[in-house]
């Protein structure tokens, strides 16, 4: 596996690629991996013959008085699990080699970025389509792997490839959770001991919310209610928001419909440290 | 030539094209095409193996009031062009191939729409950057040609694709004008008779700011100056701006410097008719 930390070196090593008809996968991360971003490496890596992961701490995406300084890095570690997930290409680059001094272009979507982590993030996904639609320009990746923990980013991704009509087929990968039901996260690593039992309250609210949704619930404020409760009932726990809307357009909805794909997302600070997950349901799919 | 409307056969012939090694030029106009358009669309077919003209009319680059409606539409008169020229495939798509029932994607630059036509057209740039990224998504060109007619707009989407990491080289062409000197514009096309010998007042303006760089007056007011008052000897002539930038950053200088790009850039109104003209000016090559 090729380790680079240039735009140029990437292109050169991609336009080689492509000259022998090879497939492309990029597996975008902000680096410290964990068996999330490794079952997105796995699976780009069984579906194309070349993957790059780009291991990147995004600045644009960070508001003021979020955790950009303290966002845990380890390039070593990260480089033994993209090998070990069968990566061809880690790109590492420097804050500088991805901003220039004046950068002020920007990609946005605007609909689907009102709600949920929009709300309490307003510059956050801004930053994240800015740093995928160069990602995308530069790798010109056959498909691109995101995972469905980070939902809204997946459907707001899903949206930019259609809107701007990049050629590249967005895949959502499943949640990856601890033996516990915790979701993991590099944020993870933030929780204290008491913290860190205190987060399972998390993932016990998804569990539940999803069991009523299966069991034939569709009325969403019955749903969201019982979540919120065992999530208050966690002494550690703030609720930041738990909704019900639609996937596609991430726009509040009252009932699960059928035949359309309802999320369930929540963001929760356990002390400091705000934490996601959410479930997926497709009525008919149940 | 090949004349196609949806991006399904853009991308189908692009990448046959593609495939045998061709390259790509892409020239991204509104139709109605004029001996400007011509010369861009000759120059890239002189550069390039394959040469792809869109033939667009982008509402989203129209303000509310704006001549969307009535802006001048002639498929025949453009096809007949293009072949003259050289082009090799024209896309000439409906609003609704373009634009997605729910599009809310935008690409913006922000440092650079905030003066001249940003001015008074607000979402013009955003419209522009968004259609054009759309259009080298589809056309996935090596080479996009621009007049310098629309020097604001060729600065911004320079800019976009430094930004962005678009793999394309930006090509800038120069200003093409009628005997008399008026520069070429579709919309030319909607002044009367008398309202086209006041428009004249442009182009004596440039011309008159233009020789005073050359004859080495460094100091803006007083070439504004000079070019404001021609402007203002004409009675159907109003202006909306005459002004002084840097043409990589858009801003005011009150000096031309060495070294550097001055765009002299203006806005008239001839009756309705909104015109812009100008010139660019660096005082190391004079």
């Amino acid at each position: 596996m090729n380790v680079v930390s240039t735009i140029c070196e990437v292109r050169k090593i991609i336009a080689q690629q492509k000259a022998q008809g090879k497939t492309i996968a990029l597996v975008p991360t902000m680096g410290f991996l964990h068996e999330g971003h490794e079952s997105l490496i796995k699976r780009a890596s069984a579906e194309n013959d070349f993957v790059v992961v780009s291991d990147f701490v995004n600045p644009t995406q960070f508001g003021v008085g979020e955790d950009l300084e303290s966002y845990p890095r380890d390039l070593e570690r990260d480089c033994a699990c993209c090998e070990r997930a069968g990566a061809s290409l880690l790109f590492n680059p420097k804050p500088e080699e991805m901003y220039l001094p004046h950068a002020c272009s920007y990609v946005s979507v605007e609909g689907l970025t009102q709600e949920l982590c929009g709300l309490s993030r307003p510059i956050h996904f801004r930053g994240v389509c800015t740093i995928v639609s160069k990602l995308f320009n530069i790798v010109q990746p056959n498909r691109a792997y995101f995972g469905q923990k980070d939902a809204q980013q997946l459907s707001v991704i899903k949206r930019m490839v259609k809107d701007l009509n990049f050629d590249i087929k967005i895949i959502g990968c499943p949640i990856i959770r601890e033996a516990d039901g915790l979701a993991k996260s590099s944020r993870n690593t933030y929780l204290s001991p008491d913290e860190r039992k205190a987060a399972l309250c998390l993932s016990k609210a998804i569990f539940a919310g999803q069991d009523m949704a299966q069991r034939g619930i569709r009325n969403a404020q019955e749903i969201v209610g019982t979540m919120r409760n065992i999530i208050e009932a966690e002494p550690l726990a703030r609720i930041d928001y738990v909704k019900m809307v639609d996937f596609d357009t991430i726009t509040k909805i009252t009932e699960i419909e059928q035949d359309k794909t309802a999320l369930c997302a929540i963001a929760v600070y356990i002390g400091k440290t705000r934490l996601i997950d959410n479930f997926i349901f497709r009525a008919s799919d149940n």
